[in-house]
């Protein structure tokens, strides 16, 4: 079996720890560099004291220099920085011939004037987002497999995009009659010191924020845009509930003219019945996030109103591995030929 | 200052066990009798530890039983029974005089059919539904007042009808595009035994439920239809999260033709601004459920999403105090002539 | 009935939010002044949300200075203050013939050296430590009544305190033998921002701190050496717990000598059988954070394990409110002369 | 490589299930057998949603049959049954030449009066206990490997040996002041259907239970005194905390005459610095229930009390994993011959 010497940059927030639990499991890949400016020179385990005992306990993380990336021997790097920073980081690295997966948002956005809309900067790498393959592997599979550069997805955009997508793709909802409501563990706040997520201003506390424009409304229309062959524009409400981990998103459409409820059903099932991380749930469970948590599936169930004519659609993941270190890692399984679940079963 | 005699019926549930905490800091009611067939011949703060310590902590339960309670000198009665048992309950208590305040949905719905519809069964009383008032004082305040029989909303219905029903009153928004995403803590689904609800199957997990067509849609509906002055069929999607109380729920919907969005926060104002427990939130704050858990306030904040023109509303409450108990004993207050806060500020 | 001018020095912490929280529902205080040097100029209701729609929302926040609190009127000071600033703030207001409540460390030990060991400071006034009385109105209720300083206990020690006091007391225990165990929600760290507070940190995680010598042992210690006559030493390890609220402690200790069992139960009745805020529980139920949270009860057990001689101790309180907000009102109704439950049932 | 066949019985538990969770990742067991009277019939995938689309997602329950079990196939058989129940049923499936490995309290206890004493019924096979090897690798690891009937270890009792056998067996402590106090995660009380773990009941709530005489006393005990050399009595109080998984003890304990507290470390780290799932964690770090959910580690640390002299130990593990079906699959490797991270690392 071959195996792929890999590196994780930036492994001091959740996804780049959630990455390093991932990789310890992962018969093939062997970790060749962790870096982190705040924690250059200590050991994995004394950084993440749950990760002592395990494979890697000892390597040390070094500091986020090209040099030192590239001197790893690393074939693969795992970007797990903030966005801005992220894109300055790819360049050298795609330059000096290694392969990217970037965690970040920086390389999602395909046009730079949505991307600096959103996110409120200028574009530090414009020419690589041209290149790069946005990084769901139900959606992208054969352009991830040789791509040099791929942008993971973001949390919520995966639970919404994966139930919508097959559906805008066969014409069988109203594109402008989508109405999204989203909930994340607090998890999906990253170790943001800040008041609103201590625990006891999260415990006991429910709250919509970012409201009604959330950055990953730019991904999610983009994606959802190219599969209706038209532009759609959503609207979109994340709530932040007291969980560690879990995403679920309730996604509302209007049937188009003519189509009938069950076709979304035989949509859904030719999209996703043969993927190995989508699970459609039938009529009788619904999505529940503690059925996905520590997993890289995403459920799928569907309802359709008949009162309103409406389909309802609901989605559950876990915000840090399907959500991202895991759907990163699925990405990584597509670019080496190895099987999808290689890690993550 | 004239205070009442007041009898909790069925105070072994939450709701019953939040009148029951309420009304101990009441200072113009008398609470003279508690009933429960299960803890009957038992003191309150036998069943209820909690309230060791407090007024009316050596209270006995009684048997639920009309004679018992007509026995007590109870004047007003608060029911906090199954529904379905209530309607039975209520007739007598009626018959005999007294007021009642009915916590279970058996009289909020003022279509037998639709009531029959919904809750799968004959209903009991169906003359006295007719008679019964709607208890949300902020639409039937004067109704109230003099009235007999008042239905207590439920709780998803409060934290949605007081958001929307000022804006179809004006005719603000297109009643078609309604869609709610709701919220609510696990004491929302009572203190019923089943292994949803234990507490390893709840916390870290985050579920829809009673999708497509939960029940509290007929009242939600019923009230919409009454502000509207047309028939209003909307898309509803209750979610069970780990918190002990609270409500949140968001709801989109797309302005009426013509329309601007600036006379939605006139509406709200005109409607809320002198009521004592709405709180509007203006531009900045989002509502949060820690912010009005153990509180009879319900709080209410909107945004417009320019992209899509939809109106998006976000409001909050405890589901045991606005959403059942506090909104009860506000009708109390109303019923009364007592100052609308005494006893819940 | 009388009533009294209050000020509340230091609002931004949660000790200071539950005073605040507590004093809108006293009849007898007037709440004149707020402090805090993040907050001046700002309404309370901006500061928190929670509170607006009720007495006192409007009320600004001004600079935590000496004159302007003489200012306002008050004749009473609630100092929510760090220790070290509490001391420094405390002498002016005391010299200036205000009555003081300190919820800090500052005046709760009466040896300098031990309060310089512990919290590992110089005392900035030793002299006004020397004067205090120890906020524990079921010890020391009668100097509380006439004392200008009152120093409101630890919320740890308070749970520790009361069950130990009088079984030191009566000689019952060795005194050697005590070991404590104790565990705290959350609320307990403050509004601090650390990484170790985030909500992802905390929830689905328990771990004990401060081992072997919290500072709260220096308290503990001197109000268990004053019981016994004798000096006392125990070992003490809290935990922290993901609830927002609520500390139980269990302590274990060998009977004395020829004591029996029933000797306990005795004691503890002599000892708190009148008191409001101390409930006993038999022999049956067992102390329940939840039963205790948002009231300013302790509630205490205690069982004899007849296989190894020791009594288990087990009680449980609001660290908010016995264990900071709500003892210290205690101790302002003593103070004042009302009835000592107050704005506290 | 080898592999075992291996079935489970009784899978609809917490420890059921998450024998299966770590099972379908086990790479040498071929797992043949799952029964459940309850699940008799049904796929595993309909039972526990979360498993599908994973290895064994297929495999349908069985009637917990001994003809059926033997009929699998199965050479080693979990048995996660209540007390009681489980020694009828592993006494034929010994007969029959099966290895067992049972999660029960039945053959942990090797005195017949003492399991009598503690679990107030008949041992169905006190023949069976007697020939039984405590299942924890860390003491007996030669006798469980050539066992025919393994009796793996109650959670409690893991968290509180693993610090403590060591330092008895030296007889660094005096066995005679050895306190114990537990924090355990909800998942410890199984699926039972009582109102006391309901959600509303657990959450924002912490409480004593099983004072002052647990079951898990019974194997504690017993062990710890064959670690001694002389009987030894204890006391412990275990608390339920609101976390779905994980265990935290602290235990105090004095030093024995003599004793230097170095010597704590030493003995702890020559019993375990080659463990693999035994982590010390030296003088800066304490235990966390966070970082060992979800793995198989107990991790371990302790102070010096100078003031009292007394060693503190704290510990933590996941009561369902190093606590149950972890442990159980770490006897498993032993008795296969395969590393005995095999599986769970």
């Amino acid at each position: 079996m071959n195996s792929e010497k890999v590196a994780v940059v930036g492994a001091s927030g959740y996804s780049g720890e959630e990455l390093v639990r991932l990789l310890i499991r992962h018969e093939r890949v062997e970790l060749v560099a962790l870096t982190s400016r705040q924690h250059a020179g200590l050991r994995l385990d004394a950084v993440y004291p749950k990760f002592a005992g395990q494979r890697y306990a000892g390597l040390p993380f070094i500091e986020s220099s090209v040099d030192a990336i590239t001197g790893s021997g690393a074939r693969v790097v795992f970007l797990a920085l903030p966005h801005g920073v992220a894109a300055e980081f790819a360049r050298p690295l795609v330059a000096a011939g290694l392969r990217v997966i970037d965690l970040s948002a920086d390389f999602r956005i395909k046009e730079t004037a949505i991307y600096e809309e959103f996110y409120g900067e200028v574009h530090h790498a414009p020419e690589l987002a041209a290149l790069s393959v946005y990084g769901m592997p139900e959606i992208y599979r054969e352009s991830i497999r040789s791509s040099q550069l791929v942008a993971s997805p973001g949390c919520y955009p995966t639970s919404i995009i994966l139930p919508l997508y097959p559906l805008l793709k066969r014409g069988l909802i109203d594109p402008k009659t989508i109405v999204i409501s989203s909930m994340s563990g607090v998890s999906g706040a990253g170790r943001t010191l800040k008041t609103d997520y201590l625990f006891a201003e999260c415990n006991e506390s429910v709250r919509a924020y970012g409201v009604p424009k959330h950055r990953h409304l730019a991904e999610v229309e983009q994606e959802l845009s190219n599969a209706a062959g038209i532009p759609v524009t959503v609207s979109f409400t994340p709530h932040l509930i007291p969980v560690n981990r879990g995403i679920h998103t309730t996604t509302f459409a209007s049937l188009a003219p003519g189509v009938l409820a069950a076709q979304i059903g035989e949509a859904l099932e030719a999209a996703y019945s043969k993927e190995p991380f989508v699970r459609l749930l039938g009529g009788t469970l619904l999505p529940d996030t503690k059925h996905v948590t520590f997993t890289n599936f995403c459920d799928i169930a569907w309802r359709f109103d008949s009162r309103t004519g409406r389909i309802i659609l609901l989605s559950a993941e876990d915000n840090l591995v399907k959500g991202a270190a895991g759907q990163a890692i699925q990405s990584l399984n597509v670019m080496c030929g190895w099987p999808e679940g290689t890690g993550l079963l």
